[in-house]
């Protein structure tokens, strides 16, 4: 089993750990100390060893950061996780919500007589503490570096993590990792940089094809990068994780010690990226005279192109999750019994499905089961405390995927138990809408993210709804389920171009009751010329999922006859690729579960 | 008649021009001059004074620059003005597209020696001449202002305007200047700005709740104004054109030649307007040590806002352009002869039934009366050189307005002349669910006109079709037909808000065939909260213009249920308000103009 329930931390851990650190800073000469969940990779998800916030706090949201005085402490966290913060903390710790309230102003109110607040800085960017610094400079206070003083006074705190990488093959990859060097080597002399600094997992990964098993639900290995004009690669990392790959000359591994003398004996001029680079690495270059750019990671553009192979293994990714997903929709649907199964089950289920493909490595996130009111709350993750019978009249929402060598999936589909309520038909009837307008949208090239966004909300909008998240985020090739820069959202500006891949989740929640999400992953590719078109270059989404979205929750006569021809012909193509990967009941489910409407 | 269709000026005026103007450049040591559209409030229309560039080059465009050297000149135009540019000016002109083209990148190219090229800082913007003196700073090109050669050579040129200014009485502006002056005055103080200085007539004829007849289309007095954060006001102008106004004595109107001096009398921190402000304007604050801030002019947004009594008075003016325009729609469908009839008749027939109302003050621009393959010129002003018949099989483009006292209005409507194909029908159609989605949406505040403007674009995005214009303007209450800062548009990040007024106006055109546009305005209202909503609270558009749609352009079949409903629902509205004002032909014809589709 991957996804575990147990609570993994409690409240009563806090108030003993809180009081180790205060000593510990005492005997530093700090007054204070900033604890954020990032690890120095700015990662979604944390190795073991540095769940630092969790084991503080009892916290173990997927965002946040604490500021710990000697007499206070304040968990500063956005809206996702303000019930799930104050239920996981002891009453030691506040907590504020982001982005309303400021660790700066908390620090600068907290402390008007001045003091010295460490922070770690590799854990923070270096945007991060130029922000913070700019607001407190005409305070007292100040922030100085120091060794992260957790890593001292936590007993049984994991080793960092040594499991090996291992190769990802040209077949996955469609494209050679020296190829790919040379294309990113280019790319930096003609902007005339001589290095750039890599320290995003994934495009470390993505460039020298390579996946590891460091920490859950995303098949990277840690390590930094010195990436050269001339296609060298320094990496910096546990060399025994890579002892089972292939020498290449043009790649040393050294360990992870190395990464700041190595740092220092750059040439200038070396390209950052702006929005992950630790304060630790500007901190070295700035000490050493070496001059950088803050851009943005030359990996990450190529990365999320998708090439045809990506594509072509996407496809097949989910063509086999979703002949798990089908299985598990048909128990579902023809086993389980509603008021005898909880929402611990239905994951466990559907867990045991996906394993049963046999080429499951992990489950791309946890899966999000929640059934009733529980739907409402966006980021749910159930555990033995909070786990809920699937009861006749719920709604449930499901939001799970998995990591497959071939590709990453994500989905969700909310289903009926039992008979569903007319305004339960009607707000899921226009979340999918929404979705469809997606689907089937053809733009002109140039667009964002931001620009398709209020077509997945107007039909919710007419009937006064809306979701307070983005319609869609990008997605790895079996690597991160969250990857940037490509997003459907009112933030993105990123053009939109062949071969990104995003999910297109609209969703619609009304707290104390139910949550809907429908959500497919679609890529972006050339839309065919039109006959009577004018001639311009237009895009449009290819549907990647391939699970039916359940007809009882759609109310036929709010569809326009667009509308249902989409759907129908989504769920005749459902049908055509599935069934022939099921068999017994599972395939009769899918004939019923496809009929058109 | 107020709109006149000679060709106003002619290529050959252009070379004896020129020589006039580089002699006198050459008496004052330049080696080029730059001519701009721009007058010194940056307006689209000009008083005749004004119109240098036209003068010169024989341009009429309302956007353009023409860089003079000794021994060539060339004219920077807008992809909307290319043809139209070549066509008006002599060979002794080249003409380039901007943004491509970049004026000084061609001054680099053209005195490779350097030079010295003067220019006139009331006319152009200081973010103008900065990003013009940036590109030039490592070459030996400098740029010198003076005082305006051209005013020095062109005899007969028309004296500054001087028509009386008149007051915007309170029943129609609906808020008196006294209170506009105090909330301004309020708004600076909380800034802390002293003073802000204002160069934009329709703000300054907004505060002070004056209109005037100084350039044509725009019912604005020209006048410069320094607004202190007391509320005094001081007006650089023609004094004699405030005299029939009553007195104030917190307003002082002195000759425009004071307003020099009172710029170098100012006291620290001062408002200027970003985009607007001349570069003198910043010279002279310079050249006297007095600070300033560039942000926006205060009048914008407030004046954006329309209050209750304009938006009545824009339906108001609505209701009675209606009247005139379902005069004409019916003279065109019942009386005019196609072959018969050409571009000029329709627009003299059309401006008729406007002056018939008896309210009309002027033609809010020139009308737009395009047929056939003159649709697809997206600014096509027709003359007597360009006149054509209307013909069978043709559509016919007619954009207009009207400036009334109580409002403005801005309309555009498509026409089939005979029976229309297919292919328009289905154009036509596309073109009209834009529209019509645009007119429905509701959406949660905050949102700009980029948020909205892409929803008028999908159906025409889903046949391959698009157009490559915003979907919306600002319009003014009895001011500009073009105001800001609201649009619907890509480039829109100004949030809309209730009682700002917006054009709502998706086009298709072909090269060659044909055009469509379909425009409408709309107001920015608060949207009743529905039953069933979650209680956000959101906004809607209400429709003010009250036309029929040419139901013969229309392709049923292609709508849906809820597009078939606004459009039957917007025609029996439009019946019911305007049937009244007419009679006879008109009201019969109205009657089947309005029946349900």
């Amino acid at each position: 089993m991957l996804q575990t329930f147990d609570a993994r931390t409690a409240p009563d851990q806090g108030p003993p750990r809180l009081a180790a650190l205060r000593t510990e800073l005492a005997g530093r000469g700090l007054d204070g100390f900033l604890v954020p969940r990032a690890d120095a990779h700015q990662g979604e998800f944390v190795a073991a060893r540095d769940e630092r916030l969790a084991w503080l706090t009892g916290f173990t949201g997927s965002a946040g950061f604490c500021v710990v005085l000697m007499d206070s402490a304040c968990l500063f966290v956005d809206g996702r996780y303000r019930i799930q913060a104050s239920i996981q903390t002891s009453d030691d710790f506040g907590t504020l919500n982001l982005p309303e309230a400021k660790p700066g102003d908390w620090l600068a109110e907290r402390l008007p007589e001045g003091g010295n607040v460490g922070f770690d800085p590799m854990l923070h960017t270096a945007h991060e503490i130029e922000t913070l610094r700019k607001r407190l400079v005409e305070t007292p206070v100040k922030l100085l570096e120091t060794d992260n003083p957790i890593d001292r006074i936590w007993h049984g705190q994991p080793d960092p993590p040594t499991e090996p990488a291992y190769g990802h093959p040209l077949e996955l990859s469609g494209e050679g990792s020296v190829s790919k060097r040379d294309r990113i080597a280019e790319g930096l002399r003609k902007a005339g940089h001589r290095a750039a600094v890599l320290t995003l997992p994934d495009s470390i990964c993505w460039l020298l094809n390579v996946r590891g098993g460091d920490i859950p639900r995303t098949p990277v290995t840690l390590a930094f990068a010195i990436f050269h004009d001339d296609g060298r690669t320094q990496l910096f990392s546990d060399p025994g994780k890579f002892a089972d790959l292939g020498p290449d000359p043009a790649i040393t591994v050294t360990p992870w010690d190395g990464f700041r003398a190595a740092l220092a004996a750059l040439e200038r001029p070396v390209l950052l990226d702006r929005s992950s680079v630790p304060f630790a690495v500007t901190q070295i270059l700035d000490a050493n005279g070496i001059g950088y750019v803050l851009g943005q990671d030359p990996c990450i553009l190529p990365k999320a192109r998708k090439n045809v192979t990506e594509i072509e293994g996407s496809r097949a990714a989910h063509l086999r999750d979703a002949a798990a997903m089908c299985r598990f929709l048909a128990w579902l649907d023809m086993e389980a019994v509603p008021g005898e199964i909880t929402e611990i089950d239905v994951v466990r289920r559907l867990e045991r499905f996906r394993v049963s493909t046999g080429a499951l490595r992990d489950i791309s996130f946890e899966t999000i089961c929640a059934s009733g009111d529980h739907g409402a709350i966006v980021h749910y993750r159930v555990t033995e405390e909070t786990n809920r019978a699937v009861q006749p009249g719920d709604l449930l929402l499901v939001d799970s995927g998995g990591q497959y060598p071939d590709g990453t999936t994500d989905l969700t589909r909310t289903l009926a138990i039992g008979s569903p309520t007319a305004v339960q038909r009607q707000c899921f009837t226009r979340v999918l809408q929404g979705m469809i307008c997606i689907s089937t949208v053809r733009w002109p090239r140039g667009l964002a993210g931001r620009d398709l966004d209020p077509l997945a909300r107007t039909q919710l909008w007419r009937a006064g709804l809306d979701y307070d998240h983005g319609t869609g985020h990008g997605v790895g090739s079996y690597l991160g389920v969250h990857e940037g820069p490509q997003r459907l959202a009112r933030t993105s500006d990123v053009p939109l171009e062949p071969g990104m891949i995003v999910s297109n989740e609209p969703g619609y929640y009304r707290e104390g009751e139910f949550g809907i999400r429908i959500e497919n992953l679609v890529t972006v590719r050339d839309a065919p010329e039109l006959e009577g078109g004018d001639g311009r270059r237009m895009l449009e989404f290819e549907t990647l999922t391939l699970v039916p979205i359940d007809r009882r929750l759609i109310d036929a006569e709010l569809l326009t006859r667009h509308e249902r021809d989409w759907l129908n012909g989504y769920h005749r193509n459902v049908r055509d690729r599935v069934s022939g990967s099921l068999d017994g009941q599972a395939r009769d489910w899918l004939e019923g579960a496809t009929r058109p409407v």
